[in-house]
């Protein structure tokens, strides 16, 4: 995708996937880490997730949505999941669009398409979690935008003086 | 332990085990089962949380601690371990006392027991979240009792009507 014209999603120049192989491991881990936003901890986590998808399947409890260029490169991409031990509550664990695609739109249709499909499978409530901390105030905005309330703000629980802010959306 | 005299720990009659082998699984399988409080997809997990630290040791982000009686019965026992990508963040996963052994403070104990473990190792908070639900007022007391402040309460998150609330405390 070029840097020029309308900066929306063209639709027709992405091509959505929802099955991940071992090859994204890696694709997905230098997506996360191009964002900047995460640590390293954190870029593990999300490589072994799609580790975790690919041995045991929907067995996991990992599904994934990733959004790529015709080109075949990774624009962005969700993890989520049905919450063990709930009727009907889904956490999105990971949303992530690349530095080159941001600002088109693609990370709220990333959204969107990700709560349909947990709403297919059943989900009522969709969760996501995000940091307190002022550098994640654009994500908390994405999440207000995308139509999420703060359901809970954890004191000090990422770090003394970070904590956690749930966001929680009802599907429909 | 007999039903008979004062109806506290005895701690000489107590012996403390924070390793686990692949007989605990039915153990505490049974045990949890036999509170009354977790429906089988919680007593599922209840399991495989033993199997993953069989499997996996430190690595599996779970540990034990086990309260036994002389004869080896198993009497109460706590899963608990430090949160994924929080600097000293740790969550109290179960904590489950055999009906024979309640009411004796043996859940106090057990309680103290593991959030020293979790300090000594670094940790700053637990977290323990249990329902809000009517039924489950007496866990909540527990928690209260044991220091333990209302964090957050997560509106319809088991199930409609079955909120999840969240407790905190700090660690010293």
């Amino acid at each position: 995708m070029g840097e020029q014209g309308a900066r929306t999603v063209d639709e027709s120049a992405i091509r959505w996937r929802d099955e991940v192989t071992a090859e994204d491991v890696e694709r997905i881990g230098e997506l996360v880490e191009a964002t900047g936003f995460f640590h390293p901890g954190e870029v593990s986590v999300a490589r072994e997730l799609v580790e975790e998808r690919c041995a045991k399947g929907d067995a996991s409890g990992y599904h994934f949505l990733l959004a790529e260029a015709p080109s075949g490169a990774l624009l962005g991409y969700t993890c989520y999941g049905p919450i063990a031990c709930t009727e009907s509550s889904w956490d999105l664990y990971w949303i992530a669009v690349a530095p080159s695609a941001q600002r088109i739109g693609l990370g709220r249709r990333l959204m969107e398409a990700t709560e349909q499909e947990a709403a297919k499978r059943g989900g009522t409530r969709m969760y996501a979690d995000t940091s307190g901390r002022e550098q994640y105030s654009p994500t908390r905005s994405f999440y207000e935008r995308c139509g999420y309330a703060t359901a809970a703000d954890l004191e000090d629980f990422y770090a003394p003086g970070d904590s956690k802010r749930i966001y929680a959306k009802r599907l429909t």
